[in-house]
């Protein structure tokens, strides 16, 4: 019988300040056993040392944002994590013709963002491991943000099948949370025992769609003139990941107390509420749609 | 009238990445009437710029730990902060005779410590602030920590006082919180209040004594051979502080998920459970004592 799946890789600190994905390789790496499975093989990988070690989240530029297939083919971009993305393109890809099937990348979140199963393909082999997922952990959130393989810059898109992103939360960055470690660890093991049902044939049963929310824009924290942070999450929004934020409802509350409300004119919802990660870029939380996210027939 | 406090300075990220002083001395250099009373002069410094501008901790070593007076006088430290201590200290100090009276200096830790109110000095007017801005602020710890004031190491001994550490969480690094913001801007508000009132004469009925923890010492992380860690806090412990840890009572659970308990012989109480910014010396929690600290008759 043919497996469609024959390499898997699990990556931990792509983001060297998130350790939950470092110490998960580490344990993995003496435990081989809980990530093996008999029809494919699973390869550990810590993502940056180099940013781990110094318990940043990177060190020249942030790795998961290096993968598209025009940075990783531009000789010009030399930085740290300029030539981590290059080397890992060489190891895990090259994104053009992968010597991996896919990519399961840990990552966790300063936002209340809870188990959120990131995936940038309606791939049914993908959706069906989100689906599958969310199914055995019904707390997930699935969270769909299609994008090309080739021209998404996340190290999951070098898989040959855009993989899969596990994005837990909340936690601080630079430790160690119990639950936010055994759930990461509980989602790798139904993501894993899923490929293996596929590969075995296995019929596994799954709804044709789910309800998630699908990425549209990332809203920055107010600034002053001179490109100074002014205002923070509003309290009422804090922790209110995929809550609805209607029109006029509170967004930022300013360091002097004034409260500026959503000017869109439709529902959204909020996630990456507040993330740490994301002050650099000035950005206070992304924006998502509710959609249903189908899962397409492979027959 | 003679004016016990003369001069008051308020030190926001003293640890670069515990942005929430930061933005409130920033808030406060627009709005200064905040911390404007009559009887007193309030400076606003920014302790460490240079390690807030990396959004990191420090950039060479922990700045609040660089003040202890023979530190201070060794013209062999030079690292980033050990110069920077020597800055602060010629700026507030001389440690030996300082202009300053009294240093506010706001902390964050992503420990669940809620508003704790540190202080290292059993002198009646520091002890009578913490007690003041307990009896505005039930909810808020009083966190005692003895200490000498020439060999002690934190920023705040550089006054001739030792002074009040605002120690506010849980937060992550490199973000800010409303309610923490808040919450410390509000124990700055009376901790200022309480000494213009004692400048002025004024009666302030404070008890003679109130409860409150003392730090005993610091638990390290479980570590292998060859000094990795290999275990966290356990779940039942995280987000426990100040709560009782009886002997027996797990304490760590390591990567594989085998639990280790309190080897002591007494019931202890943990404080800066799970800090993200120890793990560097892979600390894992304080243990502290319950105590009545006494406020001492001033007369």
């Amino acid at each position: 019988m043919d497996h469609p799946i024959k390499q898997v890789a699990i990556t931990g600190g792509t983001h060297g300040n998130e350790l939950t994905g470092v110490y998960l390789v580490k344990h993995w790496s003496a435990y081989p056993d809980e990530v093996t499975r008999d029809s494919f093989s699973t390869e550990l990988h810590l993502a940056n040392p180099d940013a781990n070690q110094q318990v940043r989240r990177y060190i020249d530029q942030d790795l998961n944002r290096q993968f598209n297939i025009h940075d990783l083919n531009n000789p010009e971009l030399t930085g740290c994590e300029q030539q981590r993305a290059k080397d890992l393109n060489k190891l895990l890809g090259p994104k053009e013709d992968p010597r991996v099937d896919f990519v399961i990348d840990l990552h966790t979140t300063t936002a209340n963002m809870g188990m959120s199963l990131i995936f940038n393909t309606n791939d049914p082999l993908v959706v069906g491991m989100a689906f599958y997922v969310k199914q055995k952990m019904p707390h997930a959130t699935l969270f769909y943000h299609p994008s090309d393989r080739l021209e998404d810059n996340f190290l999951t898109s070098v898989g040959r099948l855009n993989g899969f992103l596990i994005e837990a939360g909340p936690i601080a960055q630079g430790l160690l949370n119990h639950h936010v470690y055994s759930e990461s660890q509980t989602a790798v093991t139904h993501a894993l025992d899923y490929l293996e049902k596929v590969n075995q044939g296995e019929t596994i049963d799954l709804p044709s769609q789910m309800s998630g929310y699908q990425f549209i824009e990332k809203i920055p924290l107010p600034e002053d003139a001179s490109g100074e942070i002014i205002a923070m999450v509003h309290p009422n929004l804090q922790n209110k990941d995929y809550q609805p934020i209607n029109p006029g409802d509170p967004l930022f509350i300013t360091l002097a107390g004034e409260t500026i409300p959503y000017a869109g004119d439709a529902t959204v919802y909020g996630a990456f509420i507040n993330e740490a990660a994301y002050y650099d870029q000035h950005i206070g939380l992304s924006l998502m749609k509710k959609v249903d996210v189908a899962l397409e027939d492979t027959k």
